[in-house]
Protein backbone atom coordinates (compact mmCIF):
# COMPACT_ATOMS: atom_id res chain seq x y z
CA UNK A 1 0.00 0.00 0.00
CA UNK A 2 1.57 3.16 -1.29
CA UNK A 3 0.53 5.99 1.30
CA UNK A 4 1.49 9.35 2.04
CA UNK A 5 5.17 9.73 3.27
CA UNK A 6 7.55 12.10 4.13
CA UNK A 7 10.65 10.64 3.14
CA UNK A 8 9.23 9.91 -0.64
CA UNK A 9 8.45 13.49 -1.12
CA UNK A 10 12.00 14.30 -2.00
CA UNK A 11 12.53 15.39 -5.89
CA UNK A 12 15.87 15.48 -7.37
CA UNK A 13 14.97 19.41 -8.39
CA UNK A 14 15.86 22.34 -6.34
CA UNK A 15 12.35 23.60 -7.02
CA UNK A 16 9.91 24.08 -3.91
CA UNK A 17 6.62 23.52 -3.85
CA UNK A 18 5.09 25.55 -1.21
CA UNK A 19 1.43 23.45 -0.64
CA UNK A 20 -1.30 24.54 2.17
CA UNK A 21 -4.30 22.92 2.62
CA UNK A 22 -7.38 25.11 3.45
CA UNK A 23 -10.75 24.14 4.59
CA UNK A 24 -14.14 25.73 4.44
CA UNK A 25 -16.46 24.54 7.15
CA UNK A 26 -20.15 25.43 5.86
CA UNK A 27 -19.38 24.04 2.27
CA UNK A 28 -16.98 21.28 3.72
CA UNK A 29 -14.49 22.69 0.79
CA UNK A 30 -10.95 22.62 0.38
CA UNK A 31 -8.78 25.36 -1.35
CA UNK A 32 -5.42 24.64 -1.95
CA UNK A 33 -2.95 27.33 -2.12
CA UNK A 34 0.03 26.37 -4.53
CA UNK A 35 3.47 27.89 -5.45
CA UNK A 36 7.04 27.62 -6.63
CA UNK A 37 9.09 29.09 -3.71
CA UNK A 38 11.87 28.38 -5.23
CA UNK A 39 11.59 31.19 -8.13
CA UNK A 40 12.25 34.72 -7.22
CA UNK A 41 8.38 36.17 -7.30
CA UNK A 42 7.15 33.29 -5.79
CA UNK A 43 4.03 32.86 -8.49
CA UNK A 44 1.15 30.98 -6.73
CA UNK A 45 -2.25 29.80 -7.59
CA UNK A 46 -5.24 28.92 -5.67
CA UNK A 47 -7.41 25.95 -6.36
CA UNK A 48 -11.19 26.19 -5.46
CA UNK A 49 -11.65 29.06 -3.47
CA UNK A 50 -14.74 29.91 -1.79
CA UNK A 51 -15.93 33.47 -1.41
CA UNK A 52 -16.29 33.17 2.24
CA UNK A 53 -13.10 32.80 3.08
CA UNK A 54 -11.02 35.19 0.30
CA UNK A 55 -9.82 37.26 2.34
CA UNK A 56 -8.30 34.31 4.95
CA UNK A 57 -6.82 33.07 1.43
CA UNK A 58 -5.68 36.52 0.67
CA UNK A 59 -3.86 36.83 4.28
CA UNK A 60 -1.61 33.76 4.32
CA UNK A 61 -0.49 34.88 0.35
CA UNK A 62 0.78 38.12 1.53
CA UNK A 63 1.82 36.59 4.88
CA UNK A 64 4.08 34.03 3.31
CA UNK A 65 5.18 36.52 0.50
CA UNK A 66 3.20 34.88 -2.67
CA UNK A 67 2.41 36.54 -6.27
CA UNK A 68 -0.95 35.58 -6.49
CA UNK A 69 -1.24 34.45 -10.09
CA UNK A 70 -4.38 32.42 -11.04
CA UNK A 71 -7.60 31.37 -9.07
CA UNK A 72 -8.86 27.86 -10.97
CA UNK A 73 -11.83 26.05 -10.45
CA UNK A 74 -12.13 22.40 -11.44
CA UNK A 75 -15.51 22.37 -11.81
CA UNK A 76 -19.11 25.16 -11.99
CA UNK A 77 -19.73 24.63 -8.20
CA UNK A 78 -22.98 24.37 -6.84
CA UNK A 79 -22.54 24.41 -3.49
CA UNK A 80 -20.77 27.61 -2.55
CA UNK A 81 -20.11 30.74 -4.53
CA UNK A 82 -16.41 30.64 -5.82
CA UNK A 83 -14.01 32.96 -4.66
CA UNK A 84 -11.85 33.80 -8.00
CA UNK A 85 -14.02 36.77 -9.02
CA UNK A 86 -13.52 38.52 -5.79
CA UNK A 87 -10.02 37.69 -5.44
CA UNK A 88 -9.94 39.43 -9.03
CA UNK A 89 -11.03 42.32 -7.76
CA UNK A 90 -9.09 42.45 -4.53
CA UNK A 91 -5.52 41.41 -6.42
CA UNK A 92 -5.01 42.88 -9.79
CA UNK A 93 -3.57 40.92 -11.87
CA UNK A 94 -5.12 37.51 -10.51
CA UNK A 95 -6.39 35.26 -13.96
CA UNK A 96 -9.58 33.61 -13.38
CA UNK A 97 -9.19 29.60 -14.85
CA UNK A 98 -11.91 27.21 -15.50
CA UNK A 99 -12.28 24.71 -18.40
CA UNK A 100 -14.12 25.44 -21.21
CA UNK A 101 -16.08 22.53 -21.16
CA UNK A 102 -17.78 23.80 -18.25
CA UNK A 103 -19.20 26.99 -20.40
CA UNK A 104 -18.74 29.23 -17.58
CA UNK A 105 -16.48 32.64 -18.12
CA UNK A 106 -13.06 33.06 -17.02
CA UNK A 107 -9.72 35.19 -18.02
CA UNK A 108 -8.24 31.67 -19.30
CA UNK A 109 -10.54 28.15 -20.79
CA UNK A 110 -8.70 25.25 -20.47
CA UNK A 111 -8.75 22.14 -22.57
CA UNK A 112 -7.67 18.32 -21.19
CA UNK A 113 -3.02 18.83 -21.86
CA UNK A 114 -2.86 22.10 -21.37
CA UNK A 115 -0.91 23.15 -18.60
CA UNK A 116 -0.72 25.63 -16.36
CA UNK A 117 2.53 26.90 -15.01
CA UNK A 118 3.53 28.81 -12.30
CA UNK A 119 7.20 29.55 -12.49
CA UNK A 120 8.88 26.05 -13.28
CA UNK A 121 6.21 23.88 -11.64
CA UNK A 122 2.80 23.01 -13.48
CA UNK A 123 -0.45 21.66 -13.84
CA UNK A 124 -1.35 19.55 -15.91
CA UNK A 125 -5.37 19.70 -17.32
CA UNK A 126 -7.15 16.50 -17.40
CA UNK A 127 -10.63 16.34 -18.24
CA UNK A 128 -12.95 14.25 -15.70
CA UNK A 129 -16.37 14.82 -16.41
CA UNK A 130 -19.08 13.12 -15.06
CA UNK A 131 -20.39 15.43 -12.03
CA UNK A 132 -20.67 18.14 -14.12
CA UNK A 133 -20.28 18.33 -17.79
CA UNK A 134 -17.25 19.89 -17.42
CA UNK A 135 -15.66 18.87 -14.26
CA UNK A 136 -11.75 18.57 -14.82
CA UNK A 137 -8.67 17.73 -12.47
CA UNK A 138 -5.23 19.23 -12.19
CA UNK A 139 -2.55 17.11 -11.63
CA UNK A 140 1.32 18.20 -11.20
CA UNK A 141 4.02 17.23 -13.54
CA UNK A 142 5.52 13.74 -13.69
CA UNK A 143 9.07 14.88 -14.73
CA UNK A 144 11.63 14.94 -12.00
CA UNK A 145 11.69 18.36 -11.29
CA UNK A 146 8.36 18.72 -10.48
CA UNK A 147 6.91 17.50 -6.90
CA UNK A 148 7.12 13.88 -6.10
CA UNK A 149 4.83 11.78 -5.57
CA UNK A 150 2.47 13.34 -8.01
CA UNK A 151 -0.47 15.26 -6.98
CA UNK A 152 -4.21 15.57 -8.19
CA UNK A 153 -6.99 17.98 -7.11
CA UNK A 154 -9.51 15.85 -8.49
CA UNK A 155 -12.78 18.26 -7.71
CA UNK A 156 -15.82 16.80 -6.96
CA UNK A 157 -14.80 13.92 -9.67
CA UNK A 158 -13.24 11.47 -7.00
CA UNK A 159 -13.89 12.46 -3.31
CA UNK A 160 -11.69 10.18 -0.43
CA UNK A 161 -14.22 7.39 -0.27
CA UNK A 162 -16.68 8.55 -2.36
CA UNK A 163 -18.07 10.71 -5.32
CA UNK A 164 -19.92 13.75 -6.84
CA UNK A 165 -23.17 13.34 -7.31
CA UNK A 166 -24.04 12.73 -11.01
CA UNK A 167 -27.58 13.67 -11.34
CA UNK A 168 -26.92 17.80 -12.60
CA UNK A 169 -25.06 20.04 -14.50
CA UNK A 170 -24.78 17.53 -17.23
CA UNK A 171 -23.37 15.12 -14.42
CA UNK A 172 -22.88 11.66 -16.26
CA UNK A 173 -22.27 8.34 -13.74
CA UNK A 174 -21.09 6.59 -16.60
CA UNK A 175 -19.35 9.35 -18.06
CA UNK A 176 -17.55 9.69 -14.45
CA UNK A 177 -16.98 5.96 -14.16
CA UNK A 178 -15.13 6.54 -17.63
CA UNK A 179 -13.11 9.75 -15.86
CA UNK A 180 -11.74 7.68 -13.35
CA UNK A 181 -11.40 4.36 -14.55
CA UNK A 182 -10.66 4.48 -18.33
CA UNK A 183 -7.10 3.55 -20.00
CA UNK A 184 -8.09 4.67 -23.07
CA UNK A 185 -7.61 8.45 -23.26
CA UNK A 186 -4.99 10.16 -22.10
CA UNK A 187 -4.95 13.49 -19.66
CA UNK A 188 -8.52 11.79 -18.49
CA UNK A 189 -7.96 8.95 -16.31
CA UNK A 190 -7.69 9.06 -12.55
CA UNK A 191 -6.84 5.85 -11.88
CA UNK A 192 -4.36 5.34 -14.21
CA UNK A 193 -1.66 7.94 -12.67
CA UNK A 194 0.96 6.08 -9.87
CA UNK A 195 -0.58 4.31 -6.83
CA UNK A 196 1.22 7.19 -5.00
CA UNK A 197 -0.25 10.23 -6.27
CA UNK A 198 -1.78 12.01 -3.74
CA UNK A 199 -6.00 12.72 -3.91
CA UNK A 200 -6.73 16.11 -3.08
CA UNK A 201 -10.47 16.63 -3.54
CA UNK A 202 -12.97 19.60 -3.20
CA UNK A 203 -14.92 18.47 -0.43
CA UNK A 204 -14.39 15.95 2.37
CA UNK A 205 -17.33 15.33 4.85
CA UNK A 206 -15.61 13.23 7.23
CA UNK A 207 -12.67 15.27 8.50
CA UNK A 208 -10.08 13.32 6.01
CA UNK A 209 -7.49 15.79 4.50
CA UNK A 210 -5.65 13.61 1.74
CA UNK A 211 -5.98 9.90 -0.05
CA UNK A 212 -3.84 8.11 -2.99
CA UNK A 213 -4.84 6.86 -6.00
CA UNK A 214 -3.69 3.29 -4.84
CA UNK A 215 -6.13 3.77 -1.49
CA UNK A 216 -9.17 4.61 -3.56
CA UNK A 217 -8.59 1.69 -6.15
CA UNK A 218 -8.89 -0.43 -2.81
CA UNK A 219 -11.37 1.35 -0.93
CA UNK A 220 -13.11 3.65 -2.58
CA UNK A 221 -16.90 2.25 -2.05
CA UNK A 222 -18.66 3.29 -5.11
CA UNK A 223 -15.43 3.22 -7.99
CA UNK A 224 -14.41 -0.13 -7.17
CA UNK A 225 -17.42 -1.39 -7.87
CA UNK A 226 -17.96 -2.73 -11.75
CA UNK A 227 -19.63 0.20 -14.33
CA UNK A 228 -23.18 -1.03 -14.07
CA UNK A 229 -23.17 -1.50 -10.14
CA UNK A 230 -21.63 2.00 -9.83
CA UNK A 231 -24.53 3.59 -12.45
CA UNK A 232 -26.99 1.49 -10.20
CA UNK A 233 -25.99 3.15 -7.03
CA UNK A 234 -25.28 6.39 -8.41
CA UNK A 235 -28.85 6.55 -9.67
CA UNK A 236 -30.23 5.09 -6.23
CA UNK A 237 -28.38 7.93 -4.29
CA UNK A 238 -31.78 10.11 -3.54
CA UNK A 239 -30.11 12.87 -2.24
CA UNK A 240 -32.17 16.08 -1.89
CA UNK A 241 -31.66 18.81 -4.66
CA UNK A 242 -28.79 21.22 -3.81
CA UNK A 243 -29.89 23.19 -1.51
CA UNK A 244 -27.58 26.57 -3.12
CA UNK A 245 -27.78 25.42 -6.71
CA UNK A 246 -30.03 27.84 -7.89
CA UNK A 247 -27.67 30.71 -6.04
CA UNK A 248 -24.57 29.03 -6.23
CA UNK A 249 -24.63 28.11 -10.17
CA UNK A 250 -25.57 31.41 -12.30
CA UNK A 251 -22.82 33.42 -9.92
CA UNK A 252 -20.40 30.61 -10.44
CA UNK A 253 -20.81 30.88 -14.47
CA UNK A 254 -19.45 34.18 -14.10
CA UNK A 255 -16.52 33.68 -11.68
CA UNK A 256 -18.87 34.00 -8.81
CA UNK A 257 -19.31 37.82 -9.25
CA UNK A 258 -23.35 37.44 -10.66
CA UNK A 259 -24.53 39.08 -7.40
CA UNK A 260 -22.29 40.30 -5.16
CA UNK A 261 -24.97 41.57 -2.51
CA UNK A 262 -25.94 37.78 -2.17
CA UNK A 263 -22.19 36.92 -1.23
CA UNK A 264 -22.18 35.92 2.62
CA UNK A 265 -20.18 38.38 4.93
CA UNK B 1 9.97 33.08 5.38
CA UNK B 2 10.57 29.03 5.58
CA UNK B 3 7.44 27.22 4.52
CA UNK B 4 5.92 24.25 3.93
CA UNK B 5 7.37 22.44 0.94
CA UNK B 6 7.72 19.12 -0.57
CA UNK B 7 10.88 19.08 -2.12
CA UNK B 8 12.58 19.79 1.54
CA UNK B 9 10.68 17.03 3.16
CA UNK B 10 13.21 14.36 1.81
CA UNK B 11 15.95 12.98 4.49
CA UNK B 12 18.67 11.00 4.09
CA UNK B 13 17.13 8.28 5.97
CA UNK B 14 15.46 5.40 3.88
CA UNK B 15 12.70 5.82 6.67
CA UNK B 16 9.44 6.86 5.65
CA UNK B 17 7.11 8.51 7.80
CA UNK B 18 3.32 7.70 7.07
CA UNK B 19 1.63 11.01 8.15
CA UNK B 20 -2.13 11.93 8.26
CA UNK B 21 -4.27 14.66 9.24
CA UNK B 22 -7.71 14.65 10.10
CA UNK B 23 -10.75 16.82 11.21
CA UNK B 24 -13.39 16.68 13.64
CA UNK B 25 -15.85 19.60 12.97
CA UNK B 26 -17.82 19.78 16.31
CA UNK B 27 -14.79 20.65 18.40
CA UNK B 28 -12.93 21.75 15.62
CA UNK B 29 -10.20 19.33 16.56
CA UNK B 30 -7.15 17.48 14.44
CA UNK B 31 -5.95 14.30 15.26
CA UNK B 32 -2.87 13.28 13.93
CA UNK B 33 -1.90 9.76 12.23
CA UNK B 34 1.82 9.03 12.03
CA UNK B 35 3.61 5.53 11.25
CA UNK B 36 6.92 3.73 10.34
CA UNK B 37 5.68 3.01 6.99
CA UNK B 38 9.39 1.46 6.44
CA UNK B 39 8.82 -0.88 9.64
CA UNK B 40 8.00 -4.37 8.80
CA UNK B 41 5.04 -3.84 11.29
CA UNK B 42 4.14 -0.36 10.70
CA UNK B 43 3.64 0.68 14.00
CA UNK B 44 1.45 3.99 14.26
CA UNK B 45 0.25 6.34 16.89
CA UNK B 46 -2.87 8.91 17.09
CA UNK B 47 -2.26 12.40 18.57
CA UNK B 48 -5.38 13.85 20.45
CA UNK B 49 -8.18 11.32 18.73
CA UNK B 50 -11.76 12.54 19.73
CA UNK B 51 -14.55 10.29 20.85
CA UNK B 52 -16.61 10.34 17.98
CA UNK B 53 -14.47 9.95 15.48
CA UNK B 54 -12.50 6.86 16.83
CA UNK B 55 -14.48 4.44 14.18
CA UNK B 56 -13.16 6.84 11.36
CA UNK B 57 -9.74 6.54 13.01
CA UNK B 58 -9.47 3.16 13.45
CA UNK B 59 -10.73 2.32 9.36
CA UNK B 60 -7.99 4.31 8.35
CA UNK B 61 -5.56 2.73 10.44
CA UNK B 62 -6.70 -0.49 8.84
CA UNK B 63 -6.97 0.15 5.35
CA UNK B 64 -3.57 1.75 5.07
CA UNK B 65 -2.66 -2.03 7.15
CA UNK B 66 -0.86 0.05 10.30
CA UNK B 67 -0.70 -1.73 13.72
CA UNK B 68 -2.05 0.98 16.59
CA UNK B 69 0.52 1.49 19.60
CA UNK B 70 -0.38 4.60 20.97
CA UNK B 71 -2.92 6.78 21.86
CA UNK B 72 -1.42 9.70 22.95
CA UNK B 73 -3.05 13.06 24.45
CA UNK B 74 -1.29 16.72 24.53
CA UNK B 75 -3.40 17.40 27.50
CA UNK B 76 -6.42 17.33 29.67
CA UNK B 77 -9.05 18.57 26.91
CA UNK B 78 -11.79 20.27 28.04
CA UNK B 79 -13.96 20.49 24.96
CA UNK B 80 -14.12 17.38 23.87
CA UNK B 81 -13.63 13.83 25.13
CA UNK B 82 -10.81 11.91 24.10
CA UNK B 83 -11.08 9.12 22.08
CA UNK B 84 -7.83 7.23 23.91
CA UNK B 85 -10.02 4.67 26.06
CA UNK B 86 -12.61 4.22 23.30
CA UNK B 87 -9.59 3.07 21.15
CA UNK B 88 -7.99 0.53 23.60
CA UNK B 89 -11.48 -1.21 23.92
CA UNK B 90 -12.04 -1.69 20.25
CA UNK B 91 -7.83 -2.65 19.76
CA UNK B 92 -5.92 -4.82 22.62
CA UNK B 93 -2.90 -3.86 23.26
CA UNK B 94 -3.18 0.12 22.59
CA UNK B 95 -0.97 2.16 25.02
CA UNK B 96 -2.64 5.67 26.42
CA UNK B 97 -0.03 8.07 27.14
CA UNK B 98 -0.39 11.97 28.46
CA UNK B 99 1.86 13.96 30.74
CA UNK B 100 2.47 13.35 34.01
CA UNK B 101 1.90 16.66 35.15
CA UNK B 102 -1.63 16.33 33.98
CA UNK B 103 -2.53 14.11 37.07
CA UNK B 104 -4.97 12.22 34.82
CA UNK B 105 -4.33 8.49 34.46
CA UNK B 106 -2.77 6.42 31.43
CA UNK B 107 -1.05 3.68 30.67
CA UNK B 108 2.35 5.53 30.21
CA UNK B 109 3.08 8.77 31.82
CA UNK B 110 5.37 11.33 30.20
CA UNK B 111 7.93 13.44 30.98
CA UNK B 112 9.83 16.47 29.21
CA UNK B 113 12.72 14.83 27.36
CA UNK B 114 11.38 11.61 27.13
CA UNK B 115 11.11 9.68 24.03
CA UNK B 116 7.89 7.74 22.22
CA UNK B 117 9.10 5.16 19.84
CA UNK B 118 7.21 4.07 17.17
CA UNK B 119 9.62 2.01 14.92
CA UNK B 120 12.61 3.71 13.87
CA UNK B 121 10.81 6.60 14.53
CA UNK B 122 9.95 8.58 17.59
CA UNK B 123 8.14 11.91 19.11
CA UNK B 124 9.99 14.10 21.79
CA UNK B 125 8.40 15.29 25.18
CA UNK B 126 8.14 19.23 25.45
CA UNK B 127 6.94 20.55 28.39
CA UNK B 128 4.83 23.79 27.14
CA UNK B 129 1.88 24.23 30.19
CA UNK B 130 0.22 27.51 30.63
CA UNK B 131 -2.78 26.73 28.54
CA UNK B 132 -3.04 23.77 30.87
CA UNK B 133 -0.44 22.27 33.59
CA UNK B 134 0.33 19.78 31.97
CA UNK B 135 0.52 20.36 28.62
CA UNK B 136 3.06 19.27 26.32
CA UNK B 137 3.92 19.07 22.95
CA UNK B 138 5.42 16.43 20.82
CA UNK B 139 8.13 17.17 18.38
CA UNK B 140 9.92 14.59 15.73
CA UNK B 141 13.53 14.09 16.22
CA UNK B 142 16.31 16.01 15.06
CA UNK B 143 18.49 13.37 13.67
CA UNK B 144 19.16 13.18 10.18
CA UNK B 145 16.96 9.92 10.24
CA UNK B 146 13.88 11.81 11.49
CA UNK B 147 11.47 13.17 9.20
CA UNK B 148 12.63 16.89 7.79
CA UNK B 149 11.45 19.73 8.45
CA UNK B 150 10.57 18.67 11.75
CA UNK B 151 7.25 18.60 13.08
CA UNK B 152 5.73 19.89 16.17
CA UNK B 153 2.18 18.54 17.85
CA UNK B 154 1.83 21.69 19.66
CA UNK B 155 -1.64 21.39 21.23
CA UNK B 156 -3.31 24.44 22.76
CA UNK B 157 -0.22 25.60 23.28
CA UNK B 158 0.49 27.29 20.08
CA UNK B 159 -2.49 28.00 17.66
CA UNK B 160 -2.30 28.95 14.08
CA UNK B 161 -1.89 32.59 14.80
CA UNK B 162 -3.46 32.25 18.24
CA UNK B 163 -3.11 29.62 21.42
CA UNK B 164 -5.33 28.30 23.95
CA UNK B 165 -7.13 30.25 26.60
CA UNK B 166 -5.14 30.50 30.27
CA UNK B 167 -8.08 30.75 32.43
CA UNK B 168 -9.13 27.11 33.80
CA UNK B 169 -7.20 24.11 34.75
CA UNK B 170 -4.21 25.82 35.91
CA UNK B 171 -3.31 27.71 33.25
CA UNK B 172 -1.39 30.17 33.68
CA UNK B 173 -0.32 33.30 30.44
CA UNK B 174 3.32 33.48 32.35
CA UNK B 175 3.56 29.83 31.92
CA UNK B 176 2.32 29.85 28.30
CA UNK B 177 4.46 32.86 27.11
CA UNK B 178 7.78 30.98 28.73
CA UNK B 179 6.95 28.01 27.00
CA UNK B 180 6.33 29.37 23.74
CA UNK B 181 9.71 31.83 24.26
CA UNK B 182 12.10 30.66 26.80
CA UNK B 183 15.08 29.61 25.82
CA UNK B 184 16.57 28.71 29.03
CA UNK B 185 14.85 25.65 29.53
CA UNK B 186 15.71 22.20 27.66
CA UNK B 187 12.44 20.48 25.76
CA UNK B 188 10.17 23.47 26.65
CA UNK B 189 10.68 25.86 24.17
CA UNK B 190 8.62 26.14 21.03
CA UNK B 191 10.22 28.93 19.01
CA UNK B 192 13.58 28.01 19.20
CA UNK B 193 12.92 25.00 17.13
CA UNK B 194 13.99 25.40 13.61
CA UNK B 195 11.80 27.89 11.64
CA UNK B 196 10.89 25.55 9.21
CA UNK B 197 9.30 23.26 11.54
CA UNK B 198 5.33 22.09 10.95
CA UNK B 199 3.40 23.13 13.61
CA UNK B 200 0.26 20.75 13.93
CA UNK B 201 -2.26 22.25 16.82
CA UNK B 202 -4.80 20.35 18.45
CA UNK B 203 -7.34 22.99 16.81
CA UNK B 204 -7.96 25.50 13.79
CA UNK B 205 -11.16 27.16 13.50
CA UNK B 206 -10.81 29.31 10.61
CA UNK B 207 -9.64 26.51 8.35
CA UNK B 208 -5.33 26.50 8.54
CA UNK B 209 -4.27 23.11 8.52
CA UNK B 210 -0.28 23.79 9.46
CA UNK B 211 1.95 26.56 10.22
CA UNK B 212 5.81 26.78 10.56
CA UNK B 213 7.48 28.08 13.58
CA UNK B 214 9.15 30.79 11.47
CA UNK B 215 5.50 32.08 9.97
CA UNK B 216 4.33 32.32 14.15
CA UNK B 217 7.05 34.21 15.49
CA UNK B 218 6.26 36.20 13.11
CA UNK B 219 3.08 36.99 12.42
CA UNK B 220 1.19 35.36 15.41
CA UNK B 221 -0.59 38.56 16.95
CA UNK B 222 -0.55 37.23 20.40
CA UNK B 223 2.94 35.43 20.81
CA UNK B 224 4.79 38.18 18.78
CA UNK B 225 4.01 40.52 21.31
CA UNK B 226 6.41 41.62 24.83
CA UNK B 227 4.79 39.47 27.94
CA UNK B 228 3.54 42.24 29.98
CA UNK B 229 1.05 42.48 26.70
CA UNK B 230 0.57 38.88 26.00
CA UNK B 231 -0.41 38.60 29.97
CA UNK B 232 -2.93 41.76 29.10
CA UNK B 233 -4.59 40.37 26.06
CA UNK B 234 -4.97 36.77 27.77
CA UNK B 235 -6.34 38.19 31.31
CA UNK B 236 -8.91 40.33 29.07
CA UNK B 237 -10.25 37.77 26.39
CA UNK B 238 -13.70 38.03 27.97
CA UNK B 239 -14.46 34.36 27.11
CA UNK B 240 -17.30 32.21 28.17
CA UNK B 241 -17.49 29.58 30.37
CA UNK B 242 -16.56 26.73 28.25
CA UNK B 243 -19.46 24.36 27.62
CA UNK B 244 -18.23 20.84 27.64
CA UNK B 245 -15.39 21.37 30.72
CA UNK B 246 -17.50 19.71 33.43
CA UNK B 247 -18.27 17.23 31.35
CA UNK B 248 -15.16 16.55 29.10
CA UNK B 249 -12.63 17.29 31.83
CA UNK B 250 -13.38 14.54 34.69
CA UNK B 251 -14.03 12.26 31.36
CA UNK B 252 -10.59 13.17 30.10
CA UNK B 253 -8.88 12.63 33.55
CA UNK B 254 -9.52 8.95 32.79
CA UNK B 255 -8.88 8.33 29.15
CA UNK B 256 -12.74 9.31 28.01
CA UNK B 257 -13.76 6.16 29.96
CA UNK B 258 -15.51 7.65 32.89
CA UNK B 259 -19.22 7.44 31.99
CA UNK B 260 -19.20 5.72 28.28
CA UNK B 261 -23.17 6.67 28.42
CA UNK B 262 -22.51 10.31 27.43
CA UNK B 263 -20.28 9.69 24.55
CA UNK B 264 -21.93 10.97 21.45
CA UNK B 265 -23.32 7.90 19.04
Amino acid sequence: MESMSYTTRSSSSSRKLLFRQLFEKESSTYTYLLADASHPDKPALLVDPVDRTVDRDLSIVNDLGLKLIYAINTHVHADHVTGSGLIKTKVPGVKSIISKASNASADILVEAGDKIQFGDLYLEVRATPGHTVGCVSYVTGDEPDQPQPRMAFTGDALLIRGCGRTDFQGGSSKQLYESVHSQARLYTLIFTLPKDTFIYPAHDYKGFTVSTVGEEMLYNPRLTQDEETFKSIMENLKLPYPKMIDAAVPANMVCGLQDLESKAA
